[in-house]
């Protein structure tokens, strides 16, 4: 049912969270692969800044593509279209930013996404995870949701003092501060990366320390 | 006559559902394929979120196209037009999607649409179907119309209590999940999905619980 | 005299009629083969909604080329230009769709259109005729202007009570339902569509019963 | 000196004639071939209308190409530059229609201009001219700049009452309805079109009586 | 320093005149090339009327490139970008038309611009100079700035009368009519047009008598 | 953490300086690599002027490729993405210029910029350095944020009487008056021009007295 949870891991697609003036509400994010040459398309009334956050997104996969495991062929021939549903209801802001990275990192690797993970987080180009708005709100809707595992900012840790502890004990909470934490969280399979000898633009996730983290499954 | 059901089934043309202040009404959808590189055309002063809802229906289309019987070389030469007439009369919201996704795929694969079937709901770039609103209005347009079976979201199956018996009698009603259900009852003949040893997109439609669907025709 | 019919059947112009709030007027349509890649430009301070008319009623004959006798390599190599003259009067509405398919038609075909036929009618994808409004200022108009025939919508039959007496006697008013019967009325020779052999896009028009329209000429 | 008739015939350059709330004035055309593909770029501060009007002048000029014996392959590796000096200044208005074209069949054939010609008309995509407001006073300003000759629409040749003797004494006015006249008139040597063999768009100029047309020069 | 005259004769950089209601200001203009297909790009908040002014600048450079002694080679492989600085400042005005063509034609000759010499004047695609306003303002904040001779429309020079004299004494002040006359003043070393047997497009420069001219330098 | 400097020294991230109503602001500046065709993206709320910023800074990149060792191919396949993050807050202005140019150079040349500078100034398309406002507000918050080196413009040098000691003496402030300056003092390592014989762009950086400098670091 939409608004709640998926049934089932699925290719990708990513449970965001949106807060409003009424409240927290569950964000699908919803991508495909059509015949293109690398650019991306996005419907479902998104406001400027998340339209830029989608674009800063789709740049960070591309630019890590190798590391990642992506095949740059695929992106030659190919367009992304990022659709968010309820298409007359806007959406705005930044802080879909990591679900947006997720959901395109499983669309062109084709790991499916874990269904009981929701997520918030702005992403910077380089992968940063920054501080977000309406924790409290979008931690009440995921629970709502039949979600699990809520993954958050860092930055935003200091605001867990303010949520009610049943929130806090029907959700598994994990502050990440950089992307490389939230695929390898959310991700059913671990990341493939380019063989040896191929270029890896930045450092091994290993090298940062994240190889290590996993939930509950 | 327009405003009226089509006496022939058609291809490439849907009877959809709009819903205004003053009622419901009977909303045709119409496709052409011209020569082209693969982009959808729009006419009929249509609004953003009704032209973002046509986008994503395109975009599952073209996702699926193996799954969904469509030669994917024939969008390397074609655009696609899509008008909706009464050309000064505007048009939004996201409830045609589901229409808007059949004509697409008729047009496609050249099977007719049946002519007594008109449809309503949201669609999703993964196929989902989303509630709408004004469904007795819709309704009712429907019945005077001479339409003889409407589909319309499963999320909307709440508010078969608030219609008419009348309309109910006069109407078969199919709630749908799925755009897979909606081309299953809508076109005149099953959909042919490219031959094994082809790949096949997502799950096959058996798979789903969809293949048995159908109407008395 | 520009206003007053043309005293000789011209290729690709065609004798619209508008109508404002002081009246019913010549909407003279002019259309030009320039080197191009298949674009329609339009000219004339055309409002939105006639403009989507124009660009449907260019798929329509697009999309039915080989049925209307036109060499489909003729718009790889060219664009059409479409002019409104009196370039500073704005001009709107979809009522133009029959007059604009017609000019289209002709300039693609080069079978001049009638002087003395007139018309006024929205035009669908599929080439349905449609409800226009201001018949009554239209037809006065039409008189003024030394036309002998004008095409109307089938659907404004009903208004043709209200029309006084000496437009009815002045004037031949012929209802069409379809563009084909437009089409085999105001162009001075019968279309010759592509030799057996080659695709036919739809039914063949005497299949619909037209074939044997003609007009006193 | 600008505002005045040039000292000399040029090429690809017209003197216009504009009508503002403050009286009549020159409206000098300039154009320019520079390398592209066939565009036409407009500079000066024009209104849309007049940037229309320009647009449907370049297409009355490409589809009659040959027969003003310009080569096609002229515009495939250039562009038009199209400039109203006096860049500051707003200008609109369909007026400078036969103005427009006349330079650019200039600039094309490379026929120079007459520098003591003026005109004022609106011109169809078929080459019509069509009536002009502010007929006085645009006289009266060529009369100032030392324009000997005007061309004017035939439409406005009811206006000539009007008009003052002694600007009637200082000009020569002559009244046009096609652009075949003014080109005629306005270039200093006759338009060559292509030779036999070549495909002539229209009727020849001479079966339409403009080829004896002079002025005294 | 910023606001001053520079110091050595420079590629690509010109001092124009700018006039504001707080007074006359220099007006930096740089331009420099870069890998592209011939376009131009215009930075500085430049407004609607400087741009078009530009881009008609640049069409009359391309257009007399061989008599300007431009290879026509090194545009089909760069752009050239056009930037004011102080990028937070509005901007626009026909009048820094010859101090942009001058830019314009050191970059593409690569012969520098002296660095005494300002200039003010509207350009016309034929490469006249027109009237512009502020005079005595921009004279004096050439003065100020350290310049020594200040190029002006011709059309200007009526306006000389009201500059106070220590101006006119602190400043070489020439009064010119058309674009070769400052190129000719303001370039460090004479254009070298293509050789004969080449195409010039406009009569030599020689022919318009402005070869001899030369300042102090 | 994001709004203090970064503890690494990175390649294409900058630290600048905002400065707004409520005070100065750390502005991180992050680019990427992607494939394209040497286009520049630009997200994170970027207002017009800070838009022409960036682009005349990427120009000013092109024009000196070879003087800042940077391979021209690489741009042919790649375009870049620039962001600046917290994507929901409007940024402007131009006093980004020299550390948008410096997160530029050291993307393309993979020289990481020092971790602990921070920067502020226009930047021209030639190079030089221009005054910017807010110094006070900016210096404070490059303290507050660990900064320890902070490149200001030498017109700014006027204003460093008004900064309280502690600042002053907290931060190594260094006034520039050209980006090779910049690029000098922030860079991890020298440039590495292309070898002689390849062409220079401009007076090699030594004549310019600028290779000297240097930072204890
Ligand atoms: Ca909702
Ligand atoms: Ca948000
Ligand atoms: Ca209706
Ligand atoms: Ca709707
Ligand atoms: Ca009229
Ligand atoms: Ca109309
Ligand atoms: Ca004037
Ligand atoms: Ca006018
Ligand atoms: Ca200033
Ligand atoms: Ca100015
Ligand atoms: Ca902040
Ligand atoms: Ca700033």
């Amino acid at each position: 049912k939409h608004g709640m949870a998926d049934q089932e891991d699925q290719i990708g697609t990513v449970t965001g969270l949106a807060w409003t003036q009424v409240g927290g509400e569950i964000l699908t994010i919803e991508t495909a692969l059509v015949p293109g040459k690398g650019q991306i398309h996005q419907t479902g009334k998104l406001g400027e800044v998340m339209k830029e956050s989608a674009a800063a997104a789709f740049s960070y996969v591309r630019a890590h593509a190798s590391q990642l495991g992506i095949a740059a062929e695929l992106l030659e021939k190919h367009d992304i279209h990022l659709h968010l549903p309820e298409g007359a209801v806007p959406k705005d802001g930044p802080s879909a930013g990591i679900g947006l990275t997720t959901a395109l990192v499983s669309l062109l690797t084709q790991i499916p996404v874990r269904h009981d993970v929701a997520m918030t987080g702005e992403v910077t180009l380089r992968g940063r995870v920054l501080e977000i708005g309406g924790l409290k709100e979008k931690l009440l809707a995921a629970l709502r949701a039949g979600i699990t595992t809520v993954l958050i900012p860092k930055a935003n840790e200091k605001d867990l003092v303010e949520i009610p502890d049943n929130v806090k004990q029907g959700l598994t909470i994990v502050p990440v501060s950089h992307v490389d934490e939230v695929l390898s969280l959310a991700l059913t399979r671990p990341l493939e990366p380019a063989l040896p000898g191929a270029l890896l633009e930045t450092t091994p996730a290993k090298a940062r320390g994240v190889a290590s983290q996993s939930l509950p499954h």
